[in-house]
């Protein structure tokens, strides 16, 4: 009986804000019968992360364009169902970019594609948050960037996020004070009630710069020494007026802008008169550092030190609508798409 | 007899552009007899830097604010004529922070206040330019900030100015290509012709972003690599859109900003894109670092390696307008008042 592979390809191109139409649901189907060396992996969960909204565009950017009528990109876990590849058996948990597709057929040298996790300490699913790409983020700008002293104040943008929710923790672990932004109340409670922020702030509470500035100040009373950017515009602007001097500026994301026009910084001379380090990352061109980054987080998710929480969309055909979602901070922590 | 001291004071701050109505010309005495301790100073050349248009505002910035109603802070070159202090004889060529006035009486510990310098190879007027402050403030962003590699592309705004001279020519001793930014057709003649520099922009040529960015594409074909940024707005906005990844940005100065609004930057996501690194910087932070840039610089000068060009007021009285020039611009090199 034919196994039916069902995927997500990407269809058009946005032309500002990114619609359900962009994306359509195929069908495919996977070999009854593997060639040698081949693998076959069932996903259990994909992952959905804001730097797939930059693919989806045709412009020059620090990764290829998602390609047209192919299997949209993205981390996923799963289990290996077939194999007939040395390093793999039935059983196996892995985790992959396998996109946005049910079943992931591969062949070749797996190094550095696959790789096998365990699920003794660590729940699947959380390698693909916590322990996974975006954990390995938030370890990287907040370690290598920000560089903590004790005592200093962190402030992290989309803080209930798969990023932010990690480098919020990270930072108390460090001895700092961890100041997180947020769009609303219940994600502000979580952030300082669940993860243990000294303080967060709920962006919907003040829309515009003076307001924010002004809510930043009184949760910073000792200014700001360290700034995680997830979101850019008004949140960038209101802590560049509240940074002091040396302060060190991690730039991951800028989400408030993938669906438009660029948004401009408005006080960039703000930079040089407090001595500001601003650094732009893409945690993939540090793997050399992942081994060390992993181990931390993976401990520190093992013993029960660093929580997240998951927003999980149910079946592959909910995945654009919970993508979507996830751009207008819609999810609630690390956004899944649970396949089985 | 008594001698004149003559004085510019600060005595009102600006509003918007800076006028010389800011500024009032003030006569004081020096006294015939020095109490012991004492060293007089007869200041020969005074430094006119665009620093010092933000001290004239009233507002938080890296230097405190200008007092008003006494003597305009500034770097001085001069000589001791007369002394009750063991450290310095008259006759000594010395540099200082003598600011806006004819002479400069001090007192006490003067290490770090007033330090003696040789002519023998290099002028006494060098020590406020390729020299002084603007020279080590070329070598800090250039070696400590952008690094160049052999090969590299390095972009200088002001680039016949006190400092983007310098900026320009140690690029090229360190195997970089170096391409400024000037304004006008002369400017841009001195900075490659008598300079060195691979290509200049006239940047009155290109009015809007897309045309000021078109033509850094032309100057550089392989894309920038490091940013020198003496003055901020359109340049930088071109810049960016030119700078390869991992490309440095060593911000200086924005002076394109200091007489009135801040000037947004309009694509921040481009530094997130091409994983840029910027850096605002203020040389007098970094002392430990000037013997060793300060020897390079008089070795380079001294040796007629490294060129330089001068603007020179004639008297004390034409400060204000030789200063409002420079912000404008209108200074060719670095620009000086000459005393005496």
């Amino acid at each position: 009986m034919t196994t039916i592979n069902r995927q997500i390809h990407l269809v058009s191109r946005p032309t500002g804000e990114a619609t359900a139409d962009n994306f359509k649901l195929v069908e495919a189907t996977v070999p009854d019968e593997l060639q040698d060396g081949q693998v076959l992996v069932r996903h259990h969960y994909l992952s959905l992360d804001p730097y797939m909204r930059g693919r989806m565009n045709d412009t020059k950017s620090y990764t290829a364009p998602q390609a047209l009528n192919e299997v949209m990109g993205g981390g996923t876990v799963g289990e290996v169902v077939a194999s007939k590849n040395s390093g793999f058996a039935v059983g196996d948990k892995v985790v992959g970019m396998g996109g946005w597709q049910e079943y992931q057929l591969l062949s070749g040298d797996l190094r550095g594609t696959l790789r096998k996790v365990s699920t003794e300490h660590v729940p699947l699913q959380a390698y693909l948050g916590a322990v996974g790409m975006p954990g390995v983020t938030a370890w990287y700008g907040l370690t290598q960037i920000i560089a903590p002293k004790e005592g200093n104040t962190v402030l992290v943008s989309a803080a209930s996020g798969a990023v932010g929710t990690v480098v919020g923790q990270l930072a108390k672990v460090r001895g700092a004070r961890a100041v997180g932004i947020a769009g609303g109340p219940e994600k502000c409670r979580f952030v300082t009630e669940e993860l243990g922020f000294d303080a967060c702030i709920d962006y919907k509470q003040h829309t515009d710069l003076k307001s924010l500035s002004q809510a930043l100040k009184q949760a910073c009373p000792n200014g700001i020494d360290g700034v995680f950017e997830n979101v850019g515009g008004l949140g960038l602007d209101a802590a560049l007026q509240r940074m002091n001097a040396f302060g060190r500026i991690a730039l991951c994301g800028m989400i408030a802008g993938y669906n438009g026009e660029p948004i401009p910084l408005q006080q960039p001379q703000l930079l040089l008169t407090n001595r500001l380090r601003l650094e732009g990352f893409i945690v993939s061109e540090h793997m050399e550092l992942w081994p060390q980054a992993l181990t931390e987080l993976a401990t520190l998710v093992g013993t029960g030190k660093l929580k997240y929480r998951e927003s999980i969309a149910d079946g592959l055909a909910a995945a654009p609508e919970a993508f979507l979602g996830l751009l207008k901070g819609r999810n609630f922590g690390k956004q899944l798409v649970k396949l089985i």
